[in-house]
């Protein structure tokens, strides 16, 4: 068994042992191919600054390749008796390469180790993200232009109110991924700054640069201030996790209104039968499991912030252990939101609209305030054309004219989904996806 | 691969299947053997009502014996393409005595299967907590009774207040834990009822009898209306996770007070070498990491109410599959939790005291209201007293008498542990485990 | 201005001054009562021990009387400048006996006095709102036996499913209200253990019987360890949330349910119109905002725990100042819960329930498990029928014989409501509310 | 009293009405006057298109003005028996007016208004809040600055472990706060979109030009979809809590760091006896009460996003009454996060830091990294060196000296403060605070 790197005389106690690991082996599979990147570029600094011999830099650098090729299969392992992730890559590293292997950990800790890892696979996952999501987006706007003349019935209170369309109601949740991937820029924008050279939290004497892993890195900027470094753990995951539950919640929604327009009793919009399940007593069902799973795992999603912060919070400055315990929660719920997005992008594909629901008479009333407004237009004043209309329907006298005319922005004959889809753009165009794209492959050119 | 009760003419799609399929088959592992009890107490049950032949249900019984001996040496497997818990005891069972095997689905749900699989599931849990608990309890009291006469200064505001003793700090989280499992056994009450019977939700045709099966697997009572037995899914496991809160948030404090007793800069208690940590770049550090991941853990499991409160929240009576998500935050959380009470009991047990912490002159001040009720108890007024050593103290001229007699109910004199046991005793006795336990060997003997 | 108890030479800064009162004037006047009756059991104590002089006491208690007598009126004020209801209570009584009035305090903390306030203030206001759950439970069980024959299609998935009935509907709700009362059971189990002679959670060197107060008041039992007493603040409130939460969630659900049968598109229930509003532009809408209001109120409850928790979380053992702002969310939320409840028993008194729902079409396929089971009653296996009547509806020549019988426990025909009534009155009956009021009686005579 | 707008024949019961109405009269008053200047706005939309006559709209905008002025000037009352603000400012118009006043409602829902209304305040709130930020930071980065000489000792695990500064430790605070406004210019963004013309949420079929809106009040642009727009409320509040939450833990943290440094176990700050407040039994006492409270506040500003979450959560799409709630738990939140940024700033300007802590001999050991790098730089492997001086540090042979020499960026004796000063001042740019102030302007003008 590889020993510890901070193993004095005493043995710890096994149980210990297996208790302070915990899930961390398994969590840090997910970290594996950006500790090599971050390690390929520590040890470039490393040369820069006279703390590794020039010799030894391309040795090192051509191994660590090989180990990312291996972690970018999914082909990482991280063997029986070794603790985490630093520990298996110099593992790997001193079995090719002796003690040089070894040098990858001067100048660092494995708190600045496990900051910058945490970052790097952060900004990876959220580009992923952005991707599916817009996605969605483009087949959420499709969807909208081209029922936009298949009007809906609109609730206020889940009262028959207003004559709405599938192409608000598509458009409706295009629009709403725009300010989620806003929030999630900002979070994107947080995680996006260099940790690394923080070492305990507390800097090193060792003449680091640390602009320049930086650089290497595609960071936009550092975290300065190496106390605000390791104070940034906890708090970009919980940033990042609100991001996330942006999307959740949009989805959720999304969800929440398909679940319910498939009931019998709405019937405005059908899954085709693959995509639905039955019972196994009741014959006729076909149930819309894909939504209700989407909306249980999204407000899974939605409580991550809240379970970050109870982890971080009422901590003083300083690293603590608690925080390995953010990654058991933090890391897979990147898998499981995408997941999710995948599943809404295929239904949202597939979801056929009934296009005659209102021809319904119980939906007549929604056209009622175009009634209204008609008799404003014609000179009648508001509260007496509302009062006339009103009392119309109570005496089950009110017959609609079932035609709409909305005009202005936003409106059932004025989607604006090309001021949308340029929101959308200018959003997505805010990210530094590219640059990172670049330093990456330079790295590991 | 095995069909799909559900199944119809329509194959379903394979990455809904994939993604409504999702941890069920892992979670499942956590029920089968409490899907197999309920099995054996409904087919009993069937008999009963003539709804299965005579002869069929001592085989059937037997091969549901196999399985749950299978079961509890940990060896239960859910074979690739099947989907859940139920479909694999019922495959193993045709696998051996063909559709006589089909027929422990007769007059059920897997709505209700799934019901009365969590509920012996968890009360299961519940127990082996209520023991961790128990046995942590003596601990710490024997602790406290130890060290009954050791003094250590107590803080307001994490100011220096007044003097406090190993007795009382010990005993107070011993106290904690009978109020703890005050709440834990409401919990038990709510989960020890039969849902089993509501079929989907609605109850059935058949004539079944469910006070029979309440009394085969030992529950207290029925959960008896049929809407109710489905409702309470999502409920029990909420109360349950409040009452796993309850203890975590009594060993996150207790786990609090011991990082920072250890911290140097206190120095009141002392981890013996072999539980704590190193660093890998400063070699004088002895860390609690054991609390500080204990205290983590705890803090996530607060969370759990919240999560599983905003899976099943805002949706109307009645069956959904949302339900399913709650498994994977629920299901694992005993083993968390009971991880983390192993962990503090053996570190409770091992923890070290410091006997002279009250020899620095920091905490001479702890003295000053023994000071203040000396000279009331002497015939000065309050305020006059509470002045006189006030100015004594800005002044520099207090010296402390570092005696202490309290004498009241509960305080450093006059613990009352041996009423704090009995508290405890009496609420350990007000769970029905005995009785399940007779129910359940009875049903397997 | 009074001076405050711990106001030593500097004048504190009135910023700060305002900063730390906040809402604690506001938030007093709720424990007004209970601090003066606290007082008075403390006196009569300090009595029996010597520490008042036996001529003073009846002249205190007569004073404590008359503030009780003013608190209990709803007049009770804390005047501009006295910073909260402790210091209000000693300046009313000093007002009126001058020095004598000031000894309410000796062998007291503040700490303490407000853990007893609090905790006398939650278990009344448990009582209020048992008895209010009582009340619902009352109409909703009414309300489940008038209408056991209507039948309610029932859901899963919000998917027509199987038949229901109006009985069960009502009915299900009753018995959630027994769970969530066997909950705060539990709750009040914790709030009613006392607190008292714990001071600054150090206890005193004040000969103090613990033992008297807690007789005098009506508790249970003793928080026998001082530093558990002062651990329980925060702790009590939690707990309590929980309890105030179960109950919540129950109401959000029921609320839920009337929003959504209330819909044109179901029509289950109606309600009068008093009891609805209207829209401003609308004239047709008839909104069940009352429902809506409740189901946004219980979840904002629902949210209570998780703020205490939050509050509360990662402090050591000790009191902090922090513990004041749980009085801010804590003690409204027993008033907003209260006004659910009443609402809600008014809405369900009046509701007026479809009795001819199930002549719908879109429902006939709820009796097709009808169907099924009718088959294999008749000797077809469950499968081969199951798959008959499927195949039927698929080709649209399923005809439902609309008849249920439905005769097991908890079943349509079978309610079981009488069992559920007399849990119900068990589990109220092992609350202690009249061993209290004879206390308290006791003490004002 | 004033009719209510939807108000048809029948009375609504007055239990109802008090209840539906709730706190909304207290709340509203936080909306006054940005209803007033949204109805500016729409109104000088609706001459423009023809639906209100050219004379109209100057006479009906100097009211507006005039009720504006009230507003600002913090007297709006909001009358006995008017339910909201909305019918207040009606009401206040057509008392001098006439029916005239009654305009200002065409083409618009109570639906926009509120939402328009929110988003005015908040965008305001927001302005003040990053004021204050922004004020907070200048203090910190100017102590940082001020101290960045003074050593303190660094934790890890509560564990002391490296030599740190104070100039470190303000800084990180420092630019702690840069990333938290970058979380807030996020919401900012979101929040500065104009819902305005969405009508009940699905438009109206009057032709209103909503770009007018958007430029009249400064909003950055359009929310385009009507039903998004709606969709948006709840969404907002949530997003703007996601950022307020994010200061909020800052400052919570910064706080506990000053409880601790201010305990007498560490020493290392101390708060001017005026800021302080004592104990009524301890004489000696000087607590940090300001730090606890703004802990505590912050903490529960820190459940504000889930609040409103589960208020919010698992509703369909379309307007309900059940978002009325939210405005209770929203809008005071600023007023709470502003007094504790006021306070905060105060403290941090005002307290004193322990220039001597390190000649102390517990904090010899944070030296020992500085020695183990020594020995690198002399060419001692790492390994070697670390064993080395971990067992002199067993053996009590370690004697440190006590100079650090840090060069990094972000490290002791490279603080970076001006790159963290020019990030800071990045973020504050991308707010568009002046556009608003000019748009308001002209429409007050």
């Amino acid at each position: 068994m590889a020993q510890k790197l901070w193993e004095k005389n005493v043995k710890v106690d096994q149980q210990v042992e297996a208790f302070t690991v915990g899930k961390d082996r398994e969590m840090d599979l997910y970290l594996a191919k950006y500790d090599v990147l971050g390690s390929m570029a520590h040890i470039t600094m490393l040369e820069s600054i006279g703390l590794l011999a020039k010799e030894e830099l391309p040795v090192l650098l051509a191994e660590l390749k090989n180990i990312y090729a291996i972690a970018d299969k999914g082909q990482f392992v991280i063997e029986e008796g070794v603790e985490d992730v630093h520990s298996q890559v110099e593992l790997m590293l001193t079995r090719k390469l002796g003690d040089m292997g070894k040098k990858i950990h001067s100048g660092r800790s494995r708190n600045d180790q496990v900051l910058v890892d945490l970052k790097l696979f952060t900004r990876a996952q959220i580009e992923e993200v952005v991707q599916l999501v817009s996605g969605l987006f483009d087949v959420l706007l499709s969807q909208s232009n081209r029922y936009k003349e298949v009007l809906l019935p609109g609730y206020t209170h889940l009262q028959i109110a207003m004559p709405s369309s599938f192409g608000l109601w598509f458009g409706a949740y295009a629009e709403s991924l725009t300010d989620d991937l806003q929030l999630m820029q900002a979070a994107y924008k947080i995680c996006n700054r260099n940790p690394l050279g923080s070492a305990a939290g507390y800097g090193s004497s060792f003449p680091l640069n640390r602009q320049l892993t930086t650089d290497l890195l595609g960071f936009d900027s550092l975290d300065y201030n190496v106390v605000y470094a390791q104070m940034g753990r906890g708090k970009m995951e919980r940033t990042v996790a609100f991001a996330l539950a942006g999307i959740a919640a949009t989805l959720s929604k999304l969800a929440f209104d398909a679940c319910m327009f498939n009931s019998q009793n709405f019937g405005f919009i059908k899954l085709p039968d693959q995509f639905t399940t039955g019972s196994s007593i009741m014959p006729h069902k076909k149930n819309p499991d894909v939504f209700e799973l989407t909306r249980a795992k999204c407000n899974k999603i939605q409580a991550l912030p809240q379970q970050i912060t109870l982890i971080s919070n009422n901590l003083p400055s300083g690293y603590f252990r608690d925080l390995q315990i953010i990654k058991e929660v933090f890391l897979p719920a990147f898998d499981e939101l995408k997941d999710c997005l995948r599943m809404v992008t295929l239904m949202m594909q597939e979801v056929k609209v009934n296009e005659t629901i209102l021809t319904d008479d119980k939906y007549s009333l929604i056209f009622s305030v175009e009634e209204v407004n008609r008799l404003v237009l014609t000179g009648v004043p508001f509260r007496d054309a509302y009062k006339q209309v009103g009392l119309e329907i109570e005496a089950g006298r009110f017959t609609p004219q079932k035609a709409v005319s909305h005009t202005h922005e936003g409106s059932i004959g004025n989607l604006c989904n090309d001021h949308v889809s340029a929101l959308m753009q200018q959003v997505i165009d805010g990210f530094s996806f590219s640059k990172i794209h670049e330093a990456e492959q330079t790295l590991l050119s």
